[in-house]
């Protein structure tokens, strides 16, 4: 699949996606719900809609499709898993998190209502996206949902994403007199911090799927070497890249002194990884034959992308 | 069943729930965790153990129990329930929010260790009642776990209580010039902020007994009306109580102008209210005859209790 191929394809996902979580965040009410408060709502919104490249909704579909699983029920639990991306990204934004101001060229949740506003609003996606992925449209048979309500749980929680941005905040030095990280250290957390979400959107498709141990493993595979990558080349875009095209400042991680593999291993040897990693992605996916392409050219897409 | 009688089997359950809060929060990885860092996983130990009468859990058992539902399930909905109770404390609890010290007489989460800590906490006990919430333990049928789970996500989210609380910051006029809550929008915020977590804790036990129809919609009643009854108690606590038994300030809400149902009706009709709420739920217990003995003693503690 030729690079041009792949963005409409990306953008056409990310289109339907994007029109799902407009229905997902409206102001009706569903069974069970007392009201939708209008500040609060809108602070979701503000968090969710209008923005990004969805490609974890893409990955979900793309892995899903392999298995010729439904359309539907693989847009939705993207949608699940978008409404957790967002939330983490509403809470590290915060003051006593990250502390940013913007996001994609906007003001950040709470720079646009106010502190409280957006740790509601985080905790009100992150329980959404446990509504959703419950929900009947997701898949026929209740077990296939309960599965992937559990993974999506671990893959954001303490052992996940939640621990990761812990893990992130201590190397930062916050807790005690700051120390270089090793190797296995910064893999760890990146394969918590960023990593997680990106395994589970891979793994929800051959859930979707209902694969076989073996299927399911291919995809396992190709999850974990394109979610290393995707740390990579951000660390690598934030150490060269160019702050106009990035929409943000480069040279942030740097600047705060963090733990990246860039850091450690310099740009050379980073990008011969990111350059095994992607083969590794490439290898997992033989089986799939020219069902897979547009998972290979998602591969290619994360290592090189420059935004 | 006797008043002592009632608390010695409050205190057993609540001890079966801590004992069990502590397996689930222990350091020992679940499939699908990479590592569980120490001091996110102190600091939702923090949030989550030592405390509290457990009476959500309490409800789920003894709802459950109407329909002989294996107590184990309903033991561990009830801890899925109080890590989602814990989470809206440390994080109502931060200083952007209510901007307290110290819960039932110990630090809390933010005093403890830090905003940002408190902040992540809060976010995994909320993820880890998820997790819980779906696991296999719960109920043999995938089927009920799956609507407890959507259950537990619509009375915890923006229609439930996240909204309840953004309802509850408004009314103290953050966003806007403060104005009188009418007694329909105080009995609203109520419902949301508190009663959403108590009527599903009562409507838990009817999932997970597989009740028909009818018996569904009498713990229903039962749940909508003590939630009521427990928010009207607690108002006329902070307005009339021992702030020595009470273990924490009272006179609170109207030092804050805060939005009670005391404030607008006055203590009489506020008591004379509760005890009609109290005979609703004792009316909605008829046909279940003394299987819910146990439920009725939990409805005039409501009530009664002094802290």
């Amino acid at each position: 699949m030729g690079s041009s191929d792949f963005t409409d394809r990306l953008t056409a996902t990310a289109a339907e996606t994007e029109a799902l979580l407009e229905r997902l965040l409206d102001g009706a009410t569903m069974p069970g719900e007392t009201t939708r408060p209008t500040r609060l709502l809108a602070a979701m919104r503000h968090g969710a809609l209008g923005g990004g490249k969805r490609l974890r909704p893409f990955l979900v579909v793309e892995c899903a499709a392999l298995f010729d699983a439904p359309r539907d029920g693989a847009l939705l639990t993207g949608c699940a898993l978008e409404l957790l991306h967002c939330y983490s990204l509403v809470h590290d934004d915060l003051p006593a998190m990250d502390n940013d101001d913007l996001r994609r060229g906007h003001p950040t949740v709470h720079k646009k209502f106010d502190d409280a506003t957006a740790i509601l609003a985080g905790d009100a996606l992150l329980t959404l996206a446990f509504d959703v992925m419950a929900r009947d449209e997701v898949h026929a048979d209740a077990t296939v949902r309960i599965v992937l309500v559990r993974a999506l749980a671990r893959a954001a929680g303490i052992g996940g994403m939640a621990g990761g941005q812990m893990l992130d905040l201590a190397a930062e030095g916050r807790f005690a007199p700051k120390r270089t990280l090793s190797e296995t250290e910064i893999v760890t957390l990146q394969a918590m911090k960023t990593g997680a979400l990106i395994r589970f959107a891979c793994d929800a498709g051959a859930m979707l799927g209902q694969a076989d141990a073996q299927a399911t493993a291919a995809v396992a595979h190709y999850g974990a070497a394109i979610g290393q990558a995707f740390q990579i080349a951000d660390d690598l875009l934030d150490a060269e890249g160019d702050s106009a095209v990035l929409g943000k400042a480069a040279g942030k991680d740097a600047a705060a002194g963090k733990a990246t593999l860039v850091a450690i291993l310099g740009a050379q040897e980073s990008r011969a990884r990111l350059d095994r990693l992607i083969s590794a992605a490439d290898d997992a996916l033989v089986p799939f034959g020219a069902k897979a392409d547009a998972l290979r050219a998602a591969a290619r897409f994360i290592a090189q992308r420059q935004s």
